[in-house]
């Protein structure tokens, strides 16, 4: 049964790393000693090693080691063995090119299906979706696919941002380029505003935190989605 | 010797469509009576022919008929006997994927370099770089490769905005972003504001309009560059 927590972003304003998540990451890692993080998003380009232990630092306040993939030799074989996994934050370009360059995108999408407990924050969480299309990110290096780890039946945009009226700015407001996404591919996509979370649970899919999220369908209004809503039914 | 203007947007705060560019562009196209609009990347999805049709009213304005290349069987050929060409901006994977799936990104370039007078606006632009890399844009498609017309010696940020002090969101800024792409690249970035263009002339590369222009390099502070500036000095 898939136990995902699925987070639009790793800090909120004002907040430190993880903190505004980590009462929901308690109980969801209650049974993991070791988390096995996965680093290759790298936000700012820091090495695999600092991230590592920025994440650690955030995980000891809930008695959590924290190891990091690129520490072990075998990549397959501590993604299957791992008690819990945590893909990070920063580029999902660069994140998704190593993911295949490593040779773990299916293994780690076939693990998390039967049941070992996943966070996933920013580009942890665009790789849930059914492709990486929806991201934010600059393309700063040519991934071999879009495809990504299909654990939820949409794509995600997470930090999602809502037009603002009094911009003078004329590039393309968040929406505007969903709606460019939906002229050229079915696949829903969920705006995941920052704070919000999505909580799976085998085939349930359940909106986490005080937002609303906003739901894109191909030739359909958008429409707001409220605190607790499962959205289990986007499966086609 | 190669006559190009390469600006920022198409549109600025309170204008209409082109107009702020117009006095330039009378000037860049005297010699044209008609021109060839690229208008693959259809912004919002719209068709070929309602996009070539809103460029060629602006166009009137300074007397400029304008066809569309989706109108020509041989697009080469279009492209290498056209007078002038424009492409517009939109989506830049889904202008990039066009042109190589249409087999015309070379001829483009090379018509290009032998002097055929060429705008580019937004999308438009960032073509012109070495690479499409530091884009805005949502990837919507996947493009067969990243590497576009390489008629200046470094890569674009078109729409360059400055970060908002005042925000509460925690997406990157697109100076961090810029930063994530020099983690793993070397190419300095043009960050142009709207209302900028560039002036390419020969060897010349000189940047036009009211505002400095923000330029990275990889491993430097970045510098803000006057109007007027000859950016050639970046050719390696």
């Amino acid at each position: 049964m898939k136990k995902l927590i699925i987070a639009s972003t790793s800090t909120v304003h004002g907040g430190s790393y993880l903190d505004y998540l980590l009462p929901a990451l308690e109980n969801h890692f209650k049974d993991c000693n070791e988390i096995l993080f996965i680093p290759y998003a790298r936000p700012g380009g820091i090495s695999h090693d600092d991230y590592t232990a920025n994440v650690g630092l955030a995980f000891a306040k809930i008695n959590k080691a924290i190891k990091g993939l690129h520490e072990f030799e075998n990549s397959t074989e501590a993604i299957q063995k791992a008690q819990g996994i945590f893909t990070g934050g920063g580029n999902t370009f660069l994140l998704v090119t190593q993911l295949y360059q490593n040779n773990v995108m299916e293994i780690l999408a076939e693990t998390l299906k039967k049941g070992t407990p996943y966070l996933g924050t920013s580009a942890g969480s665009n790789i849930t979706g059914l492709t990486m299309q929806t991201t934010n990110d600059m393309p700063i290096i040519y991934p071999p696919s879009f495809k990504t780890l299909g654990l939820i039946p949409f794509n995600l945009n997470p930090h999602y941002l809502d037009p603002d009226m009094n911009s003078k700015h004329m590039g393309e407001t968040r929406e505007t380029r969903i709606k460019e996404f939906h002229a050229f591919n079915t696949t829903p996509v969920l705006g995941l505003r920052e704070g919000s979370w999505l909580e799976v649970a085998g085939e349930k899919i359940i909106l986490k935190g005080s937002l609303t999220a906003r739901l894109f369908q191909q030739n359909q209004t958008p429409e707001e989605l409220a605190p607790e809503t499962d959205l289990a039914y986007l499966e086609m």
